[in-house]
């Protein structure tokens, strides 16, 4: 039975997240009901990353081992034809048997797109976080640079969840400005639950003068999430890309 | 009773239209039951251009007549809350007495947006039209020119639709192409009914080589609807900007 490695861009707003849950419409239940009608039994699509109700994804990578013998291409075309419009398989290829799209992944890139005007947006407003006040952007840029590293992650991390082993390493966490938008960008060998939301929220009190770049890097170092800022919106996050080679860089 | 000229954004996709039509959920319809709770009146918000169903703006512009007496930042504010958030006032400013959106305009100017790769966009499915062959933009921009200038465009009306004057003065008709997208940029001091889509439907028949530029001219001159290409889809346009001085180039 061939493996295959999925790129899918989706819009998460319609979605209750990544992950099956019973009764509720989710991309990994979509795609994989897809993948059942195409190959006639019932499919395990694994995704690289669990994003979260209405979060997005440009480049999600997913794996799948299933009994389907004609080419990769023609895979991709049933499944486009078989799912809503707000789920695209981007790409479709063959992988080394057992490649597993979460576990051989050597980093995932997020970013997380600010509206910095004093007037919503009424096309951008499923993409973008709204924040009409100006923000210290040098300090929130200053503070993103302290994340970057080996550390303990425990403070970015949602109250109720926990994982054996708290500590990623981010290869590069930045704040790009361009005309009326923010970005964040953000990229990791793994993240925890609600990291890249937790750590925005903190980075906005750092933007808003309520927190020192210093005083993220302290929050970082207390490891207790009670310290970190509200968890901000998921609907202005989207994963990018999801790397199977070591980070070299590249948040464009 | 002052006289206002709001700037309005607006989501298209859920609305029949900028127009009142009774029972239908229109752009008009919304704007004018939000200032009728503002000012405790029926009120009559006139739009410069009145968008199909479907169609999106960026720089929508309405003129509206109403006993409001505070400053106009606090009229927008008033109207941002009540709107829902497909519809945002980005701007309220005092008008002239008997500043008329429409009727006051010297040209506006709209832009179609193609997506031209070979798959379709998840996120970007709403805004734009997905065109997966490839297309001749050479062509297509050769003929684009040939629309500028004073002509009968009675070609490019929508069939069931008929004005006293079909002329129209285009000020410039271009085609632009960056990475995946290829844009559509027209204005001109009036548009007959579905005019830009018909001609952004015709301009894609140039793309494919179903037709010369040349032909696109011919087609012009003949004043005859049932020579141009069908209806392009309504939402990837968007009414970008309405001017009120004479027009001096610069669609970006």
């Amino acid at each position: 039975m061939p493996t295959f490695k999925l790129t899918i861009e989706y819009d998460g707003t319609d979605y209750h997240g990544w992950q099956v849950q019973p009764g509720l419409r989710t991309i990994q239940g979509t795609l994989q009901g897809a993948v059942a009608r195409i190959v006639g039994e019932p499919a395990h699509v694994a995704g690289a990353g669990r994003t979260d109700a209405g979060v997005h994804a440009l480049g999600q990578v997913a794996s799948l081992r299933v009994g389907f013998t004609h080419p990769p291409e023609t895979f991709r075309r049933a499944l486009i034809s078989l799912l809503p419009p707000d789920i695209v398989v981007t790409r479709v290829e063959e992988a080394p048997e057992g490649f597993d799209a979460q576990r051989w992944a050597e980093w995932k890139r997020y970013r997380y797109t600010l509206l910095t005007r004093p007037y919503p947006s009424a096309l951008q407003r499923r993409y973008t976080l709204f924040v009409p006040r100006p923000l210290d952007v040098e300090a929130m840029a200053k503070a993103a640079t302290l994340l970057v590293g080996k550390h303990d992650f425990s403070s970015f991390q949602a109250a109720k969840s926990s994982v054996d082993d708290p500590v990623r390493r981010i290869f590069e966490a930045r704040i790009r400005s361009e005309e009326d938008h923010l970005f964040f960008e953000i990229a990791a060998d793994g993240f925890l639950r609600h990291m890249v939301r937790i750590i925005m929220g903190t980075l906005l009190s750092v933007g808003r003068g309520k927190l020192t770049p210093e005083g993220l890097g302290a929050i970082r170092d207390a490891r207790d999430r009670s310290m970190a800022s509200k968890t901000s919106s998921p609907n202005a996050l989207c994963l990018m890309e999801v790397g199977y080679e070591p980070f070299a860089g590249g948040c464009t």
